[in-house]
């Protein structure tokens, strides 16, 4: 044993913490951690032990406390605010941006505002980070707009109306990755940006209006299952735990060969007529009725995974869509079956 | 003459002010007002007799105040402050958003500040506007990236790189527009965009970067003029007046059955290689060299004004892009002899 490990008292103390691994103690903030893949990311992020601090900071636009209420864990801390004009007393090691409505519905509503959560988002989250660490953004398969290639690369640089009804949404992703690339490109960031492929699952909001979800509490509430057009534009599908998964490998490791933006999400195209007949099927034969077309509503979508399957080797969506629906049903149906009790317990204390 | 013409005294007044046409007594805002393109509408601003306050807000990013020390108007009112951050204690009746870098070598040094400036801008300035009042934006042909198609049509949706070199600024135009046109659809906004084809002449800064103040700079400065690449790139080339003159006629008109963005722009296109041949022969044989091709730079622009033929009928870009180079050349020549002759005075004073 040498003088240096004789040391004690103070001076060592002080020599352990000075002398830790950048892995540890790790202060993590998540906007939009109350959303649909927030909140999934939230419990992966608690698995992490050097997670030390996780603030996630929400204004339940489109998020809901109901997805966070399981997480007793001394180190989460909820702050209800606008990403925005969020202000904390200290910077993170890494940041996530999830702030963002994703359902066309809701950013056709607010698309001023959906601009804002996603772009001054990003700026203000920016401003959070400390030197040196780590930025995580969720983009979408939406800034490819119509699809003009099949599968779509990361290459393809996208078809877009910047004037269109889907607008607001499409270009705040790609101004956002634009802002957060140049920002790496002028200053440094360790970026990770994935382009998510119509995810789905447990948590989606009821009044979500996307298709899945909204076929199931259509079908639940025993009402008709309605499409959008024919229902011969397809998506594909990707079940929340498998892309969670791919975000988590992707987001955590800290050595990567590939800088770009990261398509995640299942190979599989499925229609959406499909999916409603599958819903109807599982649900005792609700009726499927068609509406008008969805303005600008993209043909099909389908990820081109070659790279990721490079840069994240053994990862790719394991859960069949067939058995994702059963489990996203299932989630839905309880949810109900809980409101259904608690009203009954409501009305027989009343 | 009826009792209601026999009124007088300040009810006569007080009906006369709240009967006065929309036309009267405008409030104007622009943002940018002391860049290039800004401070030529503000000339023309100046020239409608109803346009009773015009206020202009410019930080100096890449404004200049010798742009518009020329502007004896008590009508003008001009505030250093960022867009962003503008405050006033009145709404305008109408708002010029031209508060933005428009040179590569600007925009890609401060991606952040630029997505800023026109997006967080954009959000500011919708504040500042009347109910009911007119909101112009300049937008840009950078919005169409790389030409698939030649000349480009405003429903040429663009082949943009989102996460590429000049995505802040292709990117942060993209988005402004999306926020306008999804502002208008939900909220109600009388809009006017412009997409504007490089614009040339007077008032450009001599350290602006693009190619024919580049080129007349240096070669005014007994330099060799520089071409990135080959020079086989092409451009469409719209002086000044002419660009400005399509704006004024597509902003100040009432009504309009085209609610788009517009093209606006000359199209002929010419050569890079081309201009710097001209210059290099109207300014005495100056050489030229190649440099590296600048990245993702467009291989040619040139805008479809199919429409800009409807909307306005009778306007085109009547300055020869001869003419233009000449009027510029002189202009930077004046401003290099007053320049220095100003130095000599400092020095006969010293």
């Amino acid at each position: 044993m040498n003088a240096r490990n004789r040391q004690n008292g103070p001076l060592r103390l002080l020599k352990e913490i000075m002398s830790k691994p950048d892995g540890a103690n790790k202060r993590v903030l998540i906007a939009g951690g109350c959303g649909f893949l927030g909140s999934h990311l939230c419990d992966e992020l608690l698995k992490r032990p050097e997670v030390t601090k996780l603030v996630c900071v929400d204004n339940l636009w489109t998020g809901d406390v109901a997805n966070i209420k399981h997480l007793n864990d001394q180190r989460f801390h909820f702050v209800e605010s606008d990403v925005e004009t969020f202000r904390s007393d200290h910077l993170f090691d890494e940041v996530y941006h999830f702030a963002s409505p994703a359902s066309p519905p809701w950013y056709m509503a607010e698309p001023a505002r959906t601009i804002s959560a996603n772009i001054v988002g990003a700026l203000r989250l920016l401003e959070l980070l400390k030197p040196g660490g780590r930025f995580a953004y969720t983009s979408t398969s939406e800034v490819y707009g119509e699809p003009l290639v099949t599968p779509q690369p990361e290459s393809f640089r996208g078809w877009v109306d910047c004037t269109g009804p889907r607008s607001s949404y499409d270009e705040a992703k790609r101004a956002t990755e634009a802002l957060l690339f140049e920002t790496r490109r002028t200053r440094g960031l360790d970026l990770r940006v994935t382009r998510l492929f119509n995810v789905y699952g447990p948590r989606t909001r009821e009044d979500d209006g996307r298709a899945i979800s909204n076929f199931i509490t259509q079908a639940l509430g025993g009402k008709p299952i309605t499409v959008f057009g024919d229902g011969t534009q397809s998506r594909s599908w990707g079940y929340v735990s498998d892309l969670v998964e791919g975000m988590a490998r992707f987001f955590w490791r800290d050595t990567f060969d590939y800088l770009g933006p990261l398509n995640l999400g299942n190979e599989r195209e499925i229609s959406v007529i499909d999916i409603a007949r599958y819903v109807s099927e599982l649900t005792g034969g609700q009726p499927i009725v068609h509406l008008e077309p969805a303005p600008q509503d993209p043909t099909n979508r389908c990820p081109d995974l070659t790279i990721a399957r490079q840069v994240l080797p053994g990862w790719s969506c394991e859960v069949p869509f067939e058995e994702g629906v059963r489990r996203t049903l299932e989630w839905f149906r309880e949810g109900s079956a809980a409101q259904q009790a608690a009203g009954e317990t409501r009305a027989a204390r009343a």
